[in-house]
């Protein structure tokens, strides 16, 4: 139940890390967007071909390094509906590698909508007598602003179908200072948001003691995770901000507890970029992105054993 | 600029009124669905085209009757890429017969991410030297926790392309009180997004002085509609929860300013599923979702005069 399914695959691995696939177009190799451009033109659709290209050989590359891919819905929309088709494809190959799928998507709205996003992203369609699964992840993110009638139409799905989902703590950008750091009584507008995330999980426990319903809490505000780890000890952690946007081994070790257990750190640019660094024009985008991962996972490592 | 767009709109119909498109598979009349299902099966592809057929018929329908229509994201995306393309159309569609289309998805992301979604709803994507327009719609709705970094890259895209955009302050759920109504100093978390969405718009006034950037204020809290139109002067409201959530002409009413101006009220189940109370299996749904619709729109009127 709830994050079970995670941490045995992050125990396995011994990496608690996580690949975000965010794929810009300009950040598929040159010689694979030319590839699809030269039959398609400068089109959505050449895009899209190029980006599954990209993101499935960026799974093959990292399936026996990271446990878990976090596509980013973000970079299948722009590309329109040949994007979300290619993000089905992304998702549904990634779990035959045996990887663990959050699906970030962020979403938040009322419950009979919220339960939409949720058979969606989580559960099945029901077409008349038949259910259909749609993207059929793992894992979603959520964005908790509208309360619980927008995360608690997923709590069914997740205990349903054994999946689990993280909802928006406090986040790893500059700006979430404006509204997340915001004085509330004698707490911030971010820790009534984690006292509220565990709340609205309690009682979806797993073996590891972990609820259903985990936190992102960035790697940006090391103090913050350690706060909060402390204070919400049933919550799992999704860690975003390593690498690209500043967060270090030495700040996402305390988003740990005492097993090693309890997180998974992100990292999206620094991974899928790396063969922006080598000189190679792309053609080493593999071999860079397994590099990028291995030297993440063994810098964490440094500070956190996993039990 | 801003919303002059949809205020030139609102006052060529007298009716400051949006439908909501929030077509769930169980909504469709049952007609339509048979006729998909028949040839293609309890099918994604089946409940895409069923949508899709009604979405259009209720564009059809409605379009010389309200100014706007808002797709709902989820109900597309949970349909999977085959929604999407439907999504697509459907918004080309409403385009086409004039209507200006608000794309519900409330997206709320990092910068870089918060640019991706700005493309795919507003602007366009880049392939190569190429721009491709993706959903193309007139305006978004979005949710604002990530601070301003979640919402620039959008007031972009709105200034070069003459769009707008709607934040979520208070929303029109029940459990929006969890997290918005929670004091902060002398304000209360609604009242401090709504203070960032004003500023965070400054300098995007139209012709009717309203900002390029609103914010969502549910109809099921009306003083709350009257506190917030006086303290957000140049903030235009698009006002959820009328009708099937339990909003009246009476409540919304504080949501416009002095000239009647400002505000867009939204309805969607009470236009959409108005078939279901004729006894008619759907056959009239064009009719019923039409007469609701200027129901609504009559009501309203009684309570304010637009100018």
């Amino acid at each position: 139940m709830s994050f079970d399914v995670l941490q045995d695959k992050i125990k396995v691995k011994k990496n608690p890390t996580v690949a975000g696939l965010d794929a810009r177009v300009e950040y598929v190799p040159p010689l694979i967007l030319k590839k699809y451009t030269d039959q398609q033109g400068e089109t959505l659709e050449a895009a899209a071909s190029a980006v599954l290209e990209f993101d499935k050989g960026l799974i093959d590359a990292l399936a026996d390094v990271v446990p878990a891919v976090k596509p980013q819905s973000a970079y299948f929309e722009i590309l329109g509906w040949r994007g979300m088709k290619a993000l089905e494809e992304v998702i549904t190959y990634a779990k035959e590698k045996g990887l663990f799928v959050i699906a970030d998507v962020k979403r938040g709205d009322i419950g009979t909508t919220a339960a939409a996003y949720s058979e969606a992203w989580l559960g099945s369609t029901q077409v008349g007598g038949t259910p259909c699964p749609v993207f059929d992840a793992d894992c979603v993110t959520l964005n908790g602003y509208m309360g619980s009638d927008a995360i608690k139409p997923f709590l069914k799905d997740c205990a349903e179908r054994d999946k689990c989902a993280f909802v928006l703590a406090k986040t790893s950008n500059p700006s979430s200072v404006e509204l997340q750091d915001i004085v509330a009584g004698d707490r911030l507008v971010y820790t009534v948001m984690g006292d509220l995330i565990q709340r609205w999980g309690q009682g979806t426990e797993g073996k590891y003691h972990y609820q259903a319903l985990g936190a992102v809490v960035g790697a940006t505000h090391p103090s913050v995770l350690k706060e909060l780890r402390r204070r919400l000890d049933r919550v799992f952690f999704l860690v975003p901000g390593y690498g690209a946007q500043g967060g270090t081994a030495a700040d996402v070790r305390h988003a740990f507890d005492e097993l090693g257990r309890g997180a998974i750190v992100n990292a999206s640019r620094s991974i899928m970029c790396a063969w922006q660094k080598t000189d190679k024009d792309g053609a080493d985008y593999q071999e860079a992105a397994r590099a990028a991962a291995e030297k993440m996972r063994d810098e964490i490592r440094q500070y956190v054993t996993i039990l």
